[in-house]
């Protein structure tokens, strides 16, 4: 079965709100085995409503739209539906108890406009919505499912899981795609690719390969398209082939963070962490702290911004500043060194470096930064140099750093 | 002139990440007067991608792709576009110039995949990318443009701003739809709507108001939908008349964010900032250090998110962090002057609470934050009561300490 989405609104079009609906119901669909071949956003007008459905209906087996189902004027959905199947809209008793109820509950009376949406297509079949006023549709015509639900998330949503996946359940047989995805830090896209192409020229047929690039990671995705069960087993053993090619720049699969993924390292070690941040100013920290329950190994950090704070705080010797620069290995080394000692962490982390769009000095242009770490086991130090733009500077150069202690935890072991 | 966007992966389609280019490209094109008519998001197959082609151009003037310009092998748009343009691929010197030097500014060589991204449709003008190794590319035909960029958000966007929107200016005469935003931080959206609500119905025909909600901040957006230069003044003359109802709440218009607007207040005063993080785990230090230029007034942190930080790095008293709990209103006030004196700093904020999911103690839920401020002119402390959500409420306090920052600032005038 293959399904098509279509959202419904101004509002997507003029860009005030991003989609975000669409990308659960194909995660949520996907693991069910329907595969989204594409998703569509329309406006608010019937014309463009009907012709959207049209050319989904001609090349899916199941058609869902989403939003134009609320009860004011701009609302036309239902009207679109009506117009397409050629149907009549008619009152339904049913949800208009409900509706009434939910006003009830609030100690008012429903109003004319959401009367206007207990009146449904006479041949739908109706998805009455616990949580809002507006409920779902579905059709069946010449083999195609039309599934018609609210635009807000938490209806849609509980729609989906409680009447939809269940009704699809039932009426096929829906194959069981696999999908892994193998998430890694340090090499970038291409060199990547060269590393593995080998592996990929390997990969059975019916499995397919994507690298997903974001700045200072990549993931690779692996799917089986066809419904076959030694499909699955042949991705689980091309990612267990895949350890000796890039294994130590695996940090993680499927739904993991670098982040999370240094966390949990962390944590099994019973080690803390520290960090000195110049040209990421606060940002690794934060990436650190997205992760719940991070207080069990992140101690804190110093964001040294200002020079008198690498030295005044941290300890970075002031003549070590003058010889060579805010950003060289010396600074970032007794950065790393100052905050370890600083906070008596473990592990500490420390960058220094140049984020742009200013700042740039001869032989340190933009994107230069320098990434240092320290522990007891030792200390390293390495020159980036990333890119002209700021905040991919930023982000690139924190993930580096998350990786290289990533990298000596696990090869360090006792942390 | 309409438009159609057309984003190209199968990483959407599986809804392993969320289109957000298309909004942003909406908002951009809007701004210029061109509407768009529909998006549509199809995989990394030539059929889909030339099909959706050939639909959009049959109903849009301007049709922009975005995505399937990496240098993998799932990366074929530049293929279906030789497909659809019938012409064939040949090397562009210029393109794989620059992409060398990418590579050689890292010391590296770039590898044959990359040599493939500088092959590009000998009917196109192409859209060297400065921040990246895949060109955009620019066709016409029949009067229809179409126009071909990386997924890339940040590379996207330059190549937007720079080249497409330029050249675009320059084709036809685009009219001019007006639109401003009235940026305000310090009151929820329902507050704020009752607030404005007179002054929202004295708003002139033809002039659409929309209030957007983000943690911390409340967008207006007023829009003028017809080509009219009264309105344009109109919507000038309403914003004028805001100042009086909701001016202190106002922090800025259009583009501006509260942090790049706090900085500007800084930089004026000639006057600096530190700051204590403790919920907040370095974002709001993130935020402050986006800004390009923010070392002029930004001197730095310290994420206190251990206790013993707290005490031997900021100087809170033992006693005091004992006697009341980290995440209280003495605590709070003591981070702040401490990071103050300790950076010697004419201003600082301090953050501490407890972000969730785990953390609450009787009295002190999750989402309990105590937000505290300091400087010569005086201190203040305010409790917020967030929500469960860890990033909403890390976002949200940080939000509200620059907004009291910049609050303190506009009144108290030499900072």
């Amino acid at each position: 079965v293959q399904a098509e989405i279509i959202t419904i609104g101004d509002e997507i079009l003029i860009g005030q709100v991003a989609d975000t609906n669409s990308a659960w119901l194909a995660q949520r669909l996907g693991r069910q085995g329907i595969r989204v071949g594409r998703m569509v956003s329309v406006g608010d007008t019937q014309e463009a409503i009907v012709q959207a459905i049209g050319e989904a209906s001609r090349r899916a087996g199941l058609v869902i739209l989403t939003g134009g189902l609320g009860p004011t004027h701009d609302d036309i959905t239902r009207d679109a539906l009506c117009a397409y199947f050629d149907t009549p809209c008619v009152f339904d008793p049913e949800a208009y108890r409900m509706i009434e109820e939910k006003f009830r509950r609030r100690g008012m009376e429903p109003g004319p406009f959401n009367r206007r949406q207990a009146e449904l297509p006479a041949s739908c079949k109706p998805l009455y919505n616990r949580l809002g006023t507006a409920p779902g549709m579905w059709f069946e015509e010449n083999g195609v499912v039309y599934v018609s639900l609210p635009g807000v998330p938490h209806e849609m949503k509980a729609l989906v899981e409680e009447q939809v996946l269940p009704a699809l359940r039932g009426k096929a047989d829906l194959p069981a795609v696999c999908q892994r995805t193998v998430l890694t830090a340090g090499l970038g896209e291409s060199v990547l690719a060269e590393k593995v192409e080998a592996w990929r020229r390997s990969l059975p047929e019916g499995v397919g390969l994507a690298f997903l690039p974001s700045p200072g990671i990549v993931r690779m995705r692996l799917t089986a398209l066809h419904d076959d069960p030694a499909l699955t087993q042949a991705i689980d053993a091309a990612i267990e082939a895949l350890q000796p090619v890039v294994g130590t720049y695996i940090y993680g699969y499927d739904d993991e963070t670098l982040e999370s993924a240094v966390g949990k390292l962390l944590r099994q070690r019973k080690s803390t962490v520290a960090v000195a941040e110049s040209c990421t100013g606060g940002f690794l920290s934060h990436l650190l702290t997205t992760v719940p329950g991070s207080s069990d190994y992140f101690l804190g950090s110093v964001v040294a911004y200002d020079n008198s704070i690498k030295t005044n705080v941290l300890g970075v010797p002031a003549e070590t500043v003058e010889a060579h620069g805010a950003v060289s290995e010396a600074v970032a080394l007794a950065m790393a060194a100052g905050v370890r000692k600083l906070f008596k962490a473990r592990h500490a982390l420390a960058t220094t470096g140049i984020a742009g769009p200013g700042g740039a000095t001869p032989g340190k242009p933009v994107g230069t930064v320098w990434v240092a770490g320290d522990s007891e086991e030792g200390a390293f130090a390495r020159r980036l140099d990333l890119s002209e733009h700021r905040l991919y500077n930023i982000r690139a150069s924190s993930m580096y750093a998350l990786n290289r202690l990533r990298m000596a935890l696990q090869a360090g072991g006792n942390g």
